[in-house]
């Protein structure tokens, strides 16, 4: 990987800077955030403007640029990589290091008193605006919102937003239609007296609508906004899509419709605009709900008066709890998901020691068997397929600089998932297809370990997912192991792999309570740097749970795996799990081989059904 | 317990809310919370304004006044009792309840438009103001602050504020001088750059001079603030105490000492117009730091601009972690304790069968068996004995309305502490002095499988306590069992039993990492409503772990106990426990025995030394 040359862009963003036609006044420095109007957290390439301004194109980054300094700002799985991709132009800022100053401190500590700070107001969230604009602010500088992106005006090859064809999901797969959908969402509304409600991330417009899209790679979704009154529902989206003969029967376009159920379809562009005229039309005590993640240039569309933000939208809350048809989709997704790694794990198993497969054949090779099921869309994310050393990078992908062949000497780390109409996938499994070493397989254990406690806990109804955490990592801690990555993140339905507003995490405090129906992630890991990576993950869904006492009617909680792909045997410390642990593990592999077996024999895929007969034998401990 | 009749007291207090010699316009509402102005946790009598006013008397509550309402805010642990102690004048405002309004949902609710909301700016703290002014403001309402405090011009027999000799302390018992704590103050401030501090919370005074007092009942305490800068230190406090020839010696009043180890002390009511001198005074860039849980009249003495807050000062933190001389201090105070709590449940075994022992009779017994060890001052908080369906009422203390008979037929719980000059306590046991049933039995071995899992963790240096929570709680969650409160706070070194930074709950998540030398509770229970309580609780200093791999050298932190008071092995299901806890439960009661048994031996307390002995026979697992 070689860094990109940056010296004349900068040139030219600078000069953009001090020209009156795109600021009113020269800004001093320029934020260039990572994401996109939505706050999505997997853009567009024509959204990838930081990665363009400075090379650095890994997920989560912030660039600032002033006269004198291009700095940037990304966190600890990024650190080799950004610096790897930036030339010396740029000072990369390391996140979560003691000596890192934020962004506000470090532009305070650099600019000339009375500085312009500018950023693309559809770009920072309302609440990252409010929180740096009061620290410039006190320290006599201006966050000032710069309409035309600045990036923009440099990027000559930009490449155009995605307007692709949309997807529609009928009942048998959403459970509920759009209409009960905004039903239910206007009646949130009454509740909180709110009379409008604006909606800006892509998934809730998605999921309120059943609609799907493939704007966006990886995220089933599509550009547009919602805004839904008391009385009009109305629909921002580009393009002939929706001229399309079954959308507009799926959106009831064409039919007479009572005239709050009438969708009004406008252009993507005139969300703004609208939403002012929204906003100067408002009468006393009528408020706006926003998300506080919204941007500042929709939220200060609204008096401040008139706004009601919240951290998570009744939408957002909402899509969170599957119903019955979103679960038993994701049931199918997650067995014909596991026929696929079945298939992979059996042709890794014979072909890994000739010697020929590298991380990205693996990668590839799994998204081929996962191509070959009923309703396969898409990858949910891009796959991880790692082999010895680069196992220990968590958010590695391989490329060719840093492709590597599998061989039976290392451990293989494969975190991969799909999206299927009927639902999404994401799990993680770490095999070895020689002999692995003890320290291999007692740290494997622990993981094991952490993530049965995770998966077998039962909890109170109204417990938040962060309060689980610990338990994944107890058995790495007793040994002064650890790993730095949260333990669970929600997992939408044929929707965003990562979705709030729960999860497992010593990171998040406002998460919402677990409740039955929710899905997430169970994914504990353990990373020697140089050497291996171990990470353990199934989908699982929050079921509620049998107890002697069931505390006094409060009713518990627990959580079955949707995953049904073996976990490697081998790699087991057999002697390192309580009698309870094993049994886990067994009546796991039972069910995977009951229900993968099924479906692996409907499919005629034999062989893989012999290797999946294989690795469900059941685990005996010794002692 | 009959309600207090305030009928003529809320007529009284109206009327002086209407007053133009209290109040510059009329307050429509007159909010009176429990806190004095140094937001302690116990306050003195001239302070317990909403108890005056209202009659109830529990720890915990906000009395709002309007012209045609008197309503409670309290939560779970006060309903009854509040219940019982107002009278119909009065509503009670359930907190925690799904329906229960906010204090300013419900102002904005009963005022008449355009009304004013008084409170004394003394009293409440700034973050609370804040939140209960914005919230008042956008709905038309203002916040007022009124200086005289309108409860005590019509408590015409309010008691004085107490004033009672200073305690000092050597270096024997805090390890650091107050100058070598002033030194360390101000690098911290330097740090910060900031050019004042203002110590405001009366333990932070205390801690900070090597001073105590007993203004408080319970919290070693005195009345006092100080404000120390790069150059001066102020310390305001009144009454003849510091004319104490040994307290001048100790502040070194009337020796020639640096400038700015000089210390000025000023009457207590000056604190106000001293600190609107300094803030008149500052220079641009000269900060002031408070906590922002100060007073709303201090902290508004200093102008906006130029204030530092934070939830935690470096007083708080630095008195949080105990030094050698403080560890050791607590170490002696515990087995002191121990000794005390061997001869009371010694005595209580012989006792109790007679049927002569009531809740009130063995509270007294301990205090008495405490008072007899060296270096007793007082009680650590108000003494929790409590037996049968009492004892599920998490905070009870005994009065003659409720005292219950200790029996053999009954669980008994004692949750109880002292303050000796070397250290503060607080232990809960939970006896049975007849023969448990099957389900207490389970529910306690499930209250202790929890305290286990928390004092033998290990974990990262960094953790937060409130990550240890759920250990506590997963052996009770498995059956469906759970506890209402928190697992753990922070315990001073003869100060207050309670004070942050850090502490084991669901609840915080402001928590500052435990570090090595911070000394916290850990206290699960279970409460079963109308039949028993069980609580097991020991005070434990984290101290530094030993693991196999130990976190890269991050390094890694567990607890070691410091309470040593045998845990009643009659009460333990064995066949609930593992081997591991098992061999914990052994290990804990030999050391009760060998260090707990070698003081009774030097006291000469051979019954208690044999009731010891019994009490630690070691636990024998049948599977």
């Amino acid at each position: 990987m070689s860094p990109k040359i940056t010296t004349e862009l900068l040139k030219q963003l600078r000069q953009v800077m001090k020209n009156p036609k795109y600021v009113q006044e020269p800004v001093q420095a320029y934020i260039v955030p990572s994401g996109d109007a939505h706050q999505s957290e997997y853009i567009a390439p024509c959204d990838c403007r930081r990665a363009f301004i400075s090379g650095f194109d890994g997920s989560a980054g912030t660039a600032i640029i002033t006269e004198q300094h291009a700095a940037m700002w990304t966190d600890g799985r990024y650190f080799l990589q950004a610096a790897h991709q930036m030339d010396n132009n740029w000072t990369l800022m390391k996140m979560g290091l003691k000596d890192t100053p934020t962004q506000e401190d470090w532009l305070v500590s650099v600019l000339p008193e009375g500085s312009k700070v500018g950023v693309d107001p559809f770009i920072i969230p309302a609440d990252q605006w409010k929180r740096m604009s009061k620290v410039l602010r006190s320290a006599g500088h201006d966050l000032v919102p710069v309409k035309e992106n600045l990036i923009d005006t440099i990027w000559t090859d930009c490449p155009q937003r995605p307007c692709k064809p949309l997807i529609m999901l009928d009942l048998s797969y959403t459970g509920v239609s759009w209409r009960d959908k905004i039903v239910a969402l206007r009646s949130k509304m009454a509740e909180r007296k709110v009379m409008w409600f604006v909606v800006t991330a892509l998934d809730e417009v998605a999921w309120l609508f059943n609609l799907r899209g493939s704007d966006v790679e990886y995220n089933p979704v599509f550009f547009a906004y919602a805004v839904i009154g008391m009385n009009t529902i109305r629909l921002f989206i580009d393009g002939d899509r929706i001229m399309d003969p079954a959308v507009r029967e799926h959106l009831q376009l064409d039919s007479t419709l009572e005239p709050e159920f009438k969708i009004q379809v406008m252009p993507y562009g005139s969300i703004l605009s609208e939403l002012q005229a929204v906003g100067a039309g408002l009468s006393p005590k009528e408020k706006v709900w926003l998300s506080d993640k919204a941007s500042y240039a929709l939220t200060e569309a609204i008096p401040k008066a008139y706004r009601y933000l919240t951290p998570y939208t009744p939408i957002c809350i909402a899509k969170a709890v599957k119903n019955a048809s979103e679960t038993e989709g994701m049931r199918r997704a997650h067995i014909k998901d596991a026929v696929a790694l079945c298939e992979l794990f059996n042709w890794l198993e014979k072909e890994v020691p000739k010697g020929t497969v590298t991380e990205i054949i693996a990668a590839d090779k799994a998204e081929e068997f996962r191509s070959q099921q009923k309703d396969f869309v898409e990858l949910s994310f891009a796959t991880i397929s790692s082999t010895g050393p680069n196992g220990a990078i968590i958010h590695y992908k391989p490329v060719p600089e840093t492709n590597r062949t599998l061989s039976v000497n290392e451990i293989y780390l494969l975190d991969s998932g799909a999206q299927y109409k009927d639902g999404t996938t994401d799990v993680t499994r770490t095999m070895h297809f020689g002999t692995p070493s003890a320290y291999e397989k007692e740290c494997f254990t622990y993981v094991l370990k952490g993530h049965i406690a995770v998966s077998a806990a039962i909890f109170p109804n109204g417990t938040k997912g962060h309060l689980l955490d610990s338990f994944a990592r107890s058995a790495l801690w007793d040994c002064g192991l650890d790993y730095l990555h949260g333990t669970g993140h929600g997992v939408g339905s044929f929707l965003n792999v990562h979705e709030g507003p729960c999860g497992i995490s010593y990171k998040t405090f406002a998460d919402e309570p677990l409740e039955a129906g929710m899905i997430v992630s169970d994914e504990p890991g353990y990373y020697e740097d140089g050497s291996f990576g171990v990470r353990i993950e199934n989908v699982v869904l929050v079921v509620p749970a049998e107890t002697k006492y069931n505390f006094k009617n409060r009713g518990s909680l627990t959580f079955e795996p949707l995953t049904l792909v073996p976990i490697q045997t081998k790699m087991i410390d057999v002697n390192l799990l309580t009698q309870k642990e094993c049994n886990w593990v067994n009546d796991y592999h039972q069910k995977c081989r009951e229900v993968v077996g099924a479906e692996l024999e409907r499919q005629g895929r034999h062989e893989a059904l012999q290797w999946l007969i294989r690795e469900t034998e059941p685990l005996v401990r010794v002692q």
